[in-house]
This record gives C-alpha cells, structure tokens and sequence, in this order.
C-alpha cells in the first residue's frame, strides 16, 4: 500500500473516531454489571444497533440454558476484499462492579476525559475495545471497503468466569468458524511496548476441607484429640517443596516442552523487579530466578484463602473442628484441570491425609497459539509498522480467559491486543485508556484487518 | 469423731441446706455477666451481704486498677477449733453470659429444679458453689463452731480471664496468707468419680502473622510473588513433627520429671475413649497412644484459628499479602510462657521463617501441688469417707486457672472439688448441678474441714 493509502486509512479512522465519540460515550453510560445482573437487555439492544449501523448481520443466542446472551455479528469482505478470509472477534460486553466508588475521582459510568486519558468503568475491559474496533470496521469501510470476512462473538458473563463459553463453542462451531481469532484485551507494558500475546494459562480452582469432630472442642482436649486446622496446614505442607515444587506424583508430566520461538520469545520479554515491587510493596525474595519464564510457563499453586476456628481479636481456647484452604493452579499446556485434581487426591492420601478432600470448583485448560503461525508473524509485522521498535511477542499471559474452548471448536490461531497502558486498571476504580493509544489501536487494527485480507504491502 | 458427730453435721448441713435455699436462688437471679459488664455492683453487694449475715470480716478491694473488685471475707475458728490452721477459698462470682438463649429449656437467671437437678447459669460455675461453701460454713457454725479459720477470696473476671489475679495476690499476700487453698470447680466425673484435683497446666496464647506484599496480588502473579498463606503453612508444618511432637529447640527442657505419686495418679485415671468420641463425634485416630497422661502432662500446641486472604464461596483468585494463626500451648511444670514464645520466634528464624512474627498474648504458668502433701491427703480420706470407692486423686486438669499466682505468694498446696457432674455444662446452655450432689458437697467440706482444721478421727 503506498503512503497515500496509509494516509487514506488513517483519515478514515481519525474521521471513525471523531463520529463515534458519543457512541462510546452511550456505550460506556450503560451499567452493565453482570456481577449484578444489572442492565444486560439494554446493553445487547444497544450493542445490536451498533452493528446494524455498520450493516451487521446480528443473531441473540439465548439458546444456552441460564446463561446472558450471546451478541453474534457478520460482516462479509468488501468488493475489493478477501471473501476466502475470516476473522473472528471475541469481546464481552458486561463489566466489573464500580465498587469501591469513594475511590472513583470521576463518576464510573460517565465517559470523562481526564489528563489525555478516557476514564470510565468499562473503557479498557471491554466496551472501550468493541468500540475501537467498530471504529476500525467504520473507517475500512470509508476506506475502500473491507479486506476479509470480520465474524464478531461477545459474551456477557467475562467477568463472572465466562461459564457459558465451552457450551456456546461447542453448539456453535459452525457458525463461529474462521481463520483467526482476535482476542479482547492488551495494550502497551509498563515499558511502553506494545504486546502481542498468543494465549492464556489455564486454572483449577479448588478446596481442601477436613473435619476431624463434630463440634470445636476446648483446646485443652489438644492432649488427645486431633486438630482440622493442624492437619489441613501439615497436609498443604507435604504438597510444597524447596524452591515452591509442587509435590504431587505426575503433575508436571503434561507440560509441553517450549519450542525454539517459545524461549526466543520469552527471553525477548522485559521483567521491571523493581517497579513490581514497588508497585506491590513486596519486599522478600521472590519466588523464582527467571520471573519471565515463570510468568510464560510456570505451574502455580496458590492458597487463596485459608478459614479454620476462631479468627478475631484477643483469645480464643478452641480445638477447630473443622479448617478449609481456597487454592487454584495455573496450569500451562497441555496440562487438564480434571487430571490434576485427580493427582492432587492421590497424593494427599499416600502423604497420610485421605482425611483432607479435594473439592473441585472449576477449570479451564490453557492455550498458546504457534508462534510460526503466519498470523501471529502479521500481527507482528504490522505492529512494527504501527509502534516501530517497541513491540513484544507474549507467548501467553499468566492469567486465564477461555481461549481453549475456541481453539477446540475453531482450531485456529488466537491472537489479543488492544489500547490499554499499564495504568489501566481494568477493575479497579479510575479505569482508563490513553486517547492517543486508543487512536492509534483503530488504526493497527484497521490495518491489520488490510494485511491479513489483502496482504496489501507498504 | 463418733457416728452420732457424724449424724449430728449431717442434719446440721441438711438444716442449712433448707434455710439457704432462697439465698442461692437470689444469687443465681442476678445477671453478673463479666464479659458484658453486667451486674457487677449487685452482686458484690450481694456477696458482702451474705458473708457478713455468717459473722464474717468482708473487705472489698478496689486497689488494683481496671480491675472488678475482689471480695475478701475471713471468719476465725470457733471456740473449740483450731486457730492455728487457716483455709483459703477461691472462687469467682462473675459467670458466662447466657446466649444462645434459644436453646435453654428454662430461663437462664431463674433458679429451677428438672428431675433432681437445679438449672440456672452460674449453678456449676461457680455461684453455686460459693453458696455450697456457704452453707457448710453454716452447718458448722450450727454444729459446734468452725473447726479452723477460713479466709476467702472472690474474683468478678474469672470468666474473662483473671488477668487481674497476679497483681491482686502479689500486693495481698498477707491478707491471703494460708496454710492451704480449696480452688473452684469440681465434682464426679463421666465414671461418676469424685475427683480431687491438684493442679492446672499452664499456658501460651499467641499469634503468628506474616505479610509478604502491601496489597493482594492476583494468582496469576503467583508465578513470581511468595504468598503469605504458604508462608504461614509451611512456617507451622515446621513447628511440628510426626507423632505432634514439637520442633522446638529447648521446648520440653523445662519440664519436671513426674513423681511416684504422681505417676500412681495419672495411671489410675480413667479416659472413656468410646464416649468421648461420643460426646465430641470425633471419628479419627486420637493424637496419643496414653490419653490419661497426655491431659495430665502433655504439653500442646494448638491452632485456634487460621485467617487469610478470601474464604467466601466459590473462586477469588487473589495471592494474599497477610496471613495469621491463632494458637495456643498448654505448659505443665516448670514450663514458663514468655521463654516458650522466644523459643518459637528463635525455632522460626532457624526454620527460614525470620518474617514469621510471634505475637504473644498471654500466659499462665503451670502449677501442681505435692500429691505428698497432708492436706491433699486428708482431701482424699475423707472423700473416701463421704464418696466411698469412687475417689480420683487428679494431678492437674488438662485446663488452665490462675493457680500459680496463689502458689506464688502463699507458697500453700492447692486442692480442687466441687459438686459438678459430667453433665453440668459450665459454660453451655441448660447448665446443672444434680441437687443430691450439691448436698453431698456440702458435708463433704464440712467434713474436710473439720478433718483438716481439729483432725477429728470417725
């Protein structure tokens, strides 16, 4: 594409931008808290007109029982596009409670903008995304029209654990296959650079509970009888090792090996110890030499919360009956939540505690796309082109979406961006996108749409 | 002393019994709850009153600050008896508050009789028996005069913890001054023995708490960020050692080695395995092989509570910066708690856990009288006079009182008896004393101090 194409394409969005302020706004307006269970019919009526003005098909999926329903969008390519080519937007149109709302400068749900800065609850995680990216479909379309099939899913349950999601892609492969997948969510690092990332690790969230009376004793009885709140702590012990291994038989078994692009990938990532420090007001060792590695491909086990006995003020001289410990793992591929719970069991039977039982809450396997994939490397190219030098490749976050499901019903790559900073605090109080990086988000994603269609070249 | 002496206190006690009916029903009337700084004045009042209506001297120490007053009542010997050798009774007039009041059958401040049992809060611990003692002090008077002098000295916080008794006894020992010390509480057992205790084991409550970050994380940082909850787990885990042995340096150093007597004791205890799993539903191995002398002379480490991070329902994936255990130890002689705290702090550092803060709360040293000792053996023959067979001679209770303070500044051998039953539920709902116990209690501590005071023979 010569210059003045590039020119062409980022007057269209300047323009897109410019016409779709108030539509941000009114999107951003709607208290869409599915936490709450607060505005999800006049969210899905407002984000099925938003696709209609951009000649949209749309279809309300209601057919997955007691789940918010599913917003499914189809755009062919343009006369000059790509009709081989598809590509699929994930998004979800439902956001985090504004609580704690002393903490909000601004109000949560009235779009503001503040120090160059959009600040509304919702702006970065995600309504402020879908809006980016309907600006970037707009000004395609002003721009010669659009280079490939777009094919657009939101769900309103992301911020309640996306339960509904395998029900959906299972029921709906057909209608959600496609070439790729752009996934919601990313931006630039606190070192400014701009991240491609390829997947998600995977999570299993569970309770370890033991009983060992009827009724809390007095702690005197101590001298015989046995303690829940001693043998849940001996039992978590016996399941951590030096250097925080997790000693389970087999659970490391199903980690895949990383690939040569992997490590390259990894070792290109930034790890900043000391804003994260600061950031978190750690102040002992961490618990790994190589944090980058950790944050790609290590397997976590983390007590989330530990209850037993008496928990106030002063003294208490109680035996507990009863103790339970919250956990989750993060699982990397190609480890299975199920699997692991499963080993999880066993070992804490051979360690002496068949008293102390797992009790599973839920899973979701990890995914990483191939990094050779030639989407990934697009995605790549274009972002060079857009950010220049300051762009990474994440092989995976350390956190958890349902990427997997996608993959098994579409078996294609997944790739997530988006406009935030690393002061976006996505569910936090004062949520906010930069504007200049929102703009220029419309722009990459307009652009890699062209890439992707067309290959269209500089 | 002749059968007719012995006839002559029964219907001497039996008389007081009648005629100080109404006074024990009045006394249970008054709400004196402690932890709820409830009829506090009342009830000292009522005391006084009471003591004085016996011909007694009543001071009523206000002199230690913050604390509830303290009663203290002497009455000399009679002419006839011994006014060489003085007896000091303990007990408190505080109780425990009633609730939960759904589950009483009666109403908690009303003294009332159910099929052989007086009901009412305070009838067990330990109203009741400062009225039994008051009655026997009667019988006597009526019966002859007082075999010896009696002192008695009333706490209004024994239900909040007696924080005050080591301060009150440090300043009065000489108005305390006794050759021996009759404690509260006691009576049969689940065998229906009759136990003369002889001892309290002491105790250590303490906290310990880490914090690894300023606020909580989320898990996925877990890759990089050490937890608190791990930290608190394995910090106990290294506490404590196969067969709950603790892995304390320097832990058990303190301990006296039991005496002949003393073993005699323990090994002629009994510990009903069966019904105690009854009584508490526990279904799991007990923590020791020899029950009996574990509550004797075990020392324990207990966890009271566990508190960290998230212990709602279902998932909250958050690392958290804070964790704490409550615990405490029970101590048997010569054990001292705040020498047992530096052990574990040190035993922690050693550990790796030099951010593993002790926070000590309070102690309370061990104590046990010489099982040798005249007066505990003149406890003993006369309850075989009075209870025939069915007489234990009890070390120490497995619990923890404020005996050592006594011990401390009297230097006097410390007996324990009452009129409780294995059913009398101190501190529960629906609390009880069988009234022919309560009478049989009564001769029997005329009987002892007659024994004790004029060494009168059958």
């Amino acid at each position: 594409m010569s210059a003045s194409k590039i020119d062409k394409l980022q007057t269209a969005v300047d323009e897109a931008l410019t016409a779709d302020r108030q539509r941000l706004a009114k999107y951003l307006s709607i208290e869409t808290v599915s936490a709450q269970k607060k505005g999800i019919p006049e969210t899905v009526a407002f984000v099925q007109q938003a696709f209609e003005e951009l000649g949209a098909k749309v279809q309300v999926w209601r057919d997955i029982p007691g789940s918010n329903p599913f917003i499914f969008a189809t755009l062919p390519a343009g006369p000059t596009g790509n009709a081989s080519k598809t590509l699929l937007f994930y998004n979800h149109y439902d956001v985090q409670p504004p609580e704690p709302l002393a903490e909000w400068h601004t109000e949560p749900f009235k779009l503001t903008e503040v120090d160059g800065k959009y600040v509304a609850r919702g702006v970065s995680d995600d309504k402020g995304e879908l809006m980016a990216r309907l600006s970037a479909v707009k000004a395609l379309q002003n721009a010669g029209g659009l280079p490939c099939n777009l094919k657009f899913i939101l769900e309103g349950e992301e911020e309640i654990g996306s339960v509904h999601i395998p029900q959906m892609t299972q029921k709906h492969a057909t209608d959600l296959a496609a070439d790729v997948v752009v996934w919601e969510t990313g931006g630039k690092d606190a070192d400014e650079n701009f991240n491609i990332t390829c997947g998600v690790k995977g999570i299993m969230s569970f309770e370890l509970t033991v009983q060992t009376a009827a009724v809390d004793l007095h702690s005197s009885f101590a001298a015989y009888a046995d303690n829940a709140a001693w043998r849940l702590t001996k039992a978590l012990a016996s399941l951590r090792g030096p250097a925080d291994r997790i000693l389970v038989d087999g659970f490391y078994d199903d980690i895949r090996e990383l690939t040569g692009p992997e490590l390259a990938a990894i070792a290109d990532l930034n790890f900043n110890e000391a804003q994260t420090r600061e950031t978190f007001g750690i102040t002992g060792p961490l618990v790994t030499d190589d944090p980058k590695m950790a944050l790609a491909n290590a397997t976590t086990m983390t007590i989330n919360g530990l209850t037993s006995g008496y928990e106030g003020a002063g003294v208490k001289t109680v035996l507990p009956k009863f103790a339970k410990a919250k956990l989750d793992c993060r699982l990397v591929p190609d480890q299975r939540p199920e699997k692991l719970a499963r080993l999880i069991q066993a070992q804490l039977a051979r360690n002496g505690f068949s008293d102390v039982h797992v009790n599973y809450l839920l899973g979701e396997n990890p995914f990483r796309s191939d990094l050779t994939d030639p989407f990934v490397q697009t995605s790549i190219t274009t972002a060079h082109e857009v950010y220049g030098d300051r762009v990474k490749l994440v092989p995976n976050t350390p956190g958890t979406g349902p990427q997997a499901p996608f993959d098994e019903a579409l078996h294609a790559p997944i790739v997530a961006f988006g406009a935030n900073w690393s002061g976006s605090g996505a569910h936090a109080p004062n949520e906010s996108v930069r504007i200049a990086d929102y703009a220029q988000d419309v722009f990459y994603t307009a652009r890699l749409l062209q890439k992707f269609g067309v290959g269209v070249s500089k």
